[in-house]
């Protein structure tokens, strides 16, 4: 055995199991006849487990310790040195899980989504509840396993955003509640209906696809390496850097649905894809409960790249100047009452709504902020389950001004508690928060980005992005990164700035 | 551990690695992003030596002993027993094998694959030489270790055909002969050129698609667990019973091509749709070089199914009386000149010629005859690997009674021998033979199985080959399945008699 090098040969075969598991999922998700979905249980089943052993095993554990002596004296920023120390790091976590909790989970999680589905459905949260409370009391369990100084739900977000802490997501929140709020009422006021209604036609939805490839393309998705296909609940996938796949679903009226989630997925894909080689394969790229092999280094830091691309770029009236000609000549007939001005206004319009995955860059983190105080309150006990339906009732109504008059449309319409997932939810604010510091950031690097934005060259943002961002994989934590492009950790200023600018100037106010 | 369900369990999670091996390569050859290749590589490695340590490892041993013990009263016809039985042979025979051999050969594979392309493209046999040489090595070192009592052949050849040896081959190749080379001499004696091509047209693909699936689904293919997509070197793989994927490829004017390469694999997916819950995924399906999973006992008992349904039926005159009509409705302009008796004629012209994919039913076993000689006496030493390319062109005139000028269209025609592949080219003929032995049975079995097929009624021709052949996964041997069915082994009388038959008839001459 001779180091660093046996180690990463380990961690890669690890890796080849982890995205093995990710194909046959991508397969499960576009692909896979309706019967196959059993036996594939008893495959993703299989191989999760010998994931499992491959990196809790003693082997790990010797080829560690060899390749801690080998890096000893190398460069603390060295991918090498930091590879060795997030692998022992997550060793040493993964080791204390108690597996049977995990298992546990898994086998409730199928009969659990099933009857959230029917509560959902017949809006009777009571059917639901009690297999809330048996998620609740799994998760709890693990986050005392996985340990937390100060709150329980730092031994939950960890797996998602390892910078992320209860104490520093309240900051977060607080921050943001405080300059949202005020915005959103400045919008709400000044709102009309915009002239025209242009989801009213038909778009045939081959050409929907094929300009979203040509404006992923021209962000800098490489198709050797990639591949669009349909999923009803669209994803990003990588099988390593050389592999990286993304989906998304169709309306033949509503044009924005395939087309923005195209370039969100896109996003996912461009981080993905600019991952430093030698970190794609013998670099750790799973989380602790082995789910997932991705080479982003935290859910936030994977959204902050796919709103980015998304709504920074993909939602800027930039964009649509450059843009709005070829997707008319995709769509003469359907577009022939609207212009760039237009459209950009179209898909940019703020209305408070109940539903998270349908609302606006302005109402969005509202709906998150909601989700993730009802998660820290679960778990220190602030609420109990039977209590949700009206925290979630009054909650909406203080930040998004609107309340559900059902369950189905509040407490009871996200999939994750359903399969056990709490923790995840902060991500997405995370994302937000943090892309509009990236921009900035490559805004004061990078000499007349706006030019070339408006003039729909992408290659120095994606230069930028991959040189400070991408390559580095899992070497940096997501805190790590801000610091280093920014010099400050996550601060919603950036943020703010760029959402109030762009709203002011669509609602026609004085900041 | 208790015994018999503890042992199935193991090997049903092997046949979980194996099945997502299979996913894997399903994928590398329909879908994969062509920049996967080389991490797709590491993956398949790292899933291969993971099920080789699975099978060979102290647990399987240790799990057959108690299995053995458990079963050991019960009735030797049970599948409890023959699944016990046929593992512990497989066992021996896989730790015999020197696994070095194994993987020097897949390490020269894509080198060799590479070369052979090269020296084919460029008429070079000298180029490729050295590379075949390796293989035959390689492949003497592999019959060594699994051992035989007659011809090294018969060491190779249970891979893919466990009840046949050469001994058994070198008669089966006689008597077909004997019968073959007569009844090819009548047929290029009456042949007249038909009177229209139909081939010039241009044939729409999705239309094609659309119409094998029809006929794939009338003949049982069940698309709930099943789906067809193209692939430049169509096949058929199964993931357990419960998914079952078959590949085309498409000529826009050559509309057999797609047509009937869909029906074959169609043949082949109803055997794997077939097979008996019980032993689809507890069973063991993997050859000892662990490198597929196929529910079907062996490749010959395979290849009677796809050549059954492809041939027996699909090229059948009874078969386009029936379906002609609904074809010339997809395809009204370009079948305009054609009535069901002329395009049987069209799909069932023999015509020698060089290439064996391209081959006809009369002349195709022809073909096989002397690829197999060729193997056996490279094996044995009647030939020198240099001997090949003349070897070749004296049996093809010989045999078929055409010779190629080029070694491209002669000895470098095939891609088997540069992969390493020994051995499998038996399983076609077999598969003829077999099939035509099985059809006839089913005639002798089934109340008016004629009329049924006149209909378009596949049910019950269907249900007697899943109640014989396909429920029974491998627990019996291609010989057994023959013996039980037929009460004879492996024999070429019901073959020639259906060739005989059918091309008399089509070229006017008596018997």
């Amino acid at each position: 055995m001779s180091g660093y090098d046996d180690l990463a040969q380990h961690i890669g075969e690890l890796n080849d199991v982890l995205n093995a598991i990710s194909i046959l999922k991508w397969d499960q998700r576009t692909q896979m006849p309706s019967g196959g979905a059993r036996t594939r249980g008893n495959q993703l089943a299989t191989l999760s487990r010998i994931a499992q052993e491959m990196f809790i095993g003693t082997t790990t554990a010797r080829l560690l310790e060899t390749a801690e002596a080998e890096v000893a004296g190398e460069p603390s920023e060295s991918y090498r040195v930091r590879s060795v120390a997030q692998t022992r790091q997550y060793y040493e976590i993964v080791r204390r899980i108690p597996m049977q909790v995990i298992a546990d989970m898994a086998a409730l999680s199928p009969e659990s989504q099933l009857v959230w589905e029917r509560a959902k459905k017949t809006d009777d949260f009571a059917l639901f509840a009690p297999y809330l409370q048996r998620m609740l009391d799994f998760n709890k369990a693990l986050a005392d396993a996985v340990g937390y100084s100060d709150h329980p739900y730092d031994g939950l977000v960890f797996e998602y955003e390892p910078s992320m802490t209860a104490s520093k997501l309240k900051v977060l929140f607080a921050d943001l509640r405080a300059g949202l709020i005020p915005l959103l009422g400045r919008i709400v006021a000044n709102d009309t209906p915009l002239p025209v209604d242009l989801w009213r036609h038909t778009y045939d939805i081959p050409k929907q696809k094929a300009f979203a490839l040509e404006v992923a393309q021209q962000f800098g998705y490489d198709l050797q390496r990639g591949r669009l296909d349909i999923a009803p609940h669209p994803f990003e996938v990588s099988f390593t850097r050389e592999d990286v796949r993304i989906t998304t679903r169709y309306s033949d009226h509503y044009l924005p649905m395939a087309l923005f989630g195209s370039l969100h997925e896109t996003g996912h894909a461009l981080y993905e894809q600019g991952v430093d080689p030698a970190l794609t394969r013998s670099a750790l790229t799973t989380d602790f409960l082995g789910q997932y092999a991705v080479g982003g280094t935290s859910y936030g830091a994977h959204e902050s790249q796919s709103r980015l691309w998304e709504n920074q770029i993909g939602r800027s009236r930039a964009f649509w100047v450059q843009h709005f000609p070829r997707l008319h000549e995709y769509f003469p007939e359907q577009l022939a009452e609207a212009d760039d001005e237009l459209f950009y206004r179209a898909v940019n319009r703020v209305q408070p709504s109940l539903i998270r995955v349908e609302a606006d860059e302005v109402t969005y983190n509202l709906h998150i902020m909601l989700r993730v105080e009802i998660e820290m309150g679960l778990l220190d006990g602030t609420f109990q389950v039977s209590e949700l339906p009206e925290v979630w009732r009054s909650k909406m109504q203080e930040y998004v001004g609107v309340a559900p008059t059902t369950d189905s449309n509040g407490v009871l319409q996200d999939v994750h508690w359903s399969g056990g997932g709490f923790g995840s939810f902060p991500g997405y604010t995370v994302g937000n928060v943090m892309s509009a510091q990236l921009l900035a950031a490559a805004h004061r690097d990078v000499p007349d980005l706006d030019n070339a934005l408006a003039g729909a060259d992408y290659a120095p943002l994606l230069s930028w992005l991959t040189e400070n961002v991408y390559r580095h994989g899992r070497a940096y934590s997501a805190s790590e990164l801000l610091q280093r492009t920014t010099g400050q950790d996550l601060t919603v200023g950036p943020y703010m700035t760029y959402l109030t600018e762009k709203f002011a100037d669509l609602y026609a106010f004085t900041i």
